[in-house]
């Protein structure tokens, strides 16, 4: 990876395709995870290609975890999950982004880490209908 | 789950039994886990029993991902892996803690997530002789 700031060329977070945006700030934004069996997983994206969270400095990181505090914050109260998951992996898309991600007995796999065989693929929310509710929820976060 | 700050009477977090601890602080200490095929992989164990990140006030936050950027960075820097791997998610045990995870070619399922099935055990380096190279590294960590 040549560039560890501003756009790497082929990498799918700097040139997104079909993503659902539910909220887009200066350095982050959050979109709405297309992911079957899982209602509200979404995931904060950073803007520039960083590749790990110790890239970011004390105030970036301040940023950015507030932005994922407060979209958990969020999600447990429009979803009330019984628990939620946090993940910074990017093994193999490099550029650092988190899974906030609200679990429920119901969910592909519960209690096991989502990442493992799901066990079906059935959302129960509509997914448009999600989307529209946690724009209107997340529009008091920091732009900056 | 009757407790959100202080002890949880059956959580492993709270009575903990076979811990290699790292670096212990007022709020948080890092331990090496016992992952065979992963080598390097620690969590950062908030102290006190707290449920989820944004349970946490701003101060504490800041304190927790301060320590979980410094602990990648030594693993970084120690280890050289391909790529860090972080994950807060607790489902079953939910009591807050970060997986700090250095990602290898010769890991047990690269690039997979770690939770998918391993596809094999073996860890390259000795776990007592990499305990004592990480604490030594991590002896500068702020202990509040």
């Amino acid at each position: 990876m040549i560039f560890t700031r501003g756009i790497s060329v082929g990498c799918g977070y700097c040139a997104p395709g079909n993503e659902t945006v539910l909220w887009r700030g200066d350095k982050c934004r959050v979109i709405l995870a297309d992911e079957p069996g899982f209602d509200g997983w979404c995931r904060v994206i950073w803007n520039e290609h960083v590749r790990e969270l110790s890239d970011l400095d004390e105030a970036e990181r301040g940023h950015l975890m507030g932005i994922v505090a407060k979209l958990e914050r969020t999600l447990i109260g429009a979803l009330q999950p019984v628990k939620m998951n946090l993940a910074a992996l990017g093994t193999a898309a490099p550029h650092l982004h988190f899974h906030v991600i609200p679990r429920f007995e119901t969910d592909a796999n519960f209690p096991d880490p989502v990442w493992t065989e799901r066990r079906h693929r059935n959302s129960r929310l509509d997914r448009n209908a999600l989307a529209d509710r946690l724009r209107d929820a997340l529009q008091a976060l920091p732009v900056s």
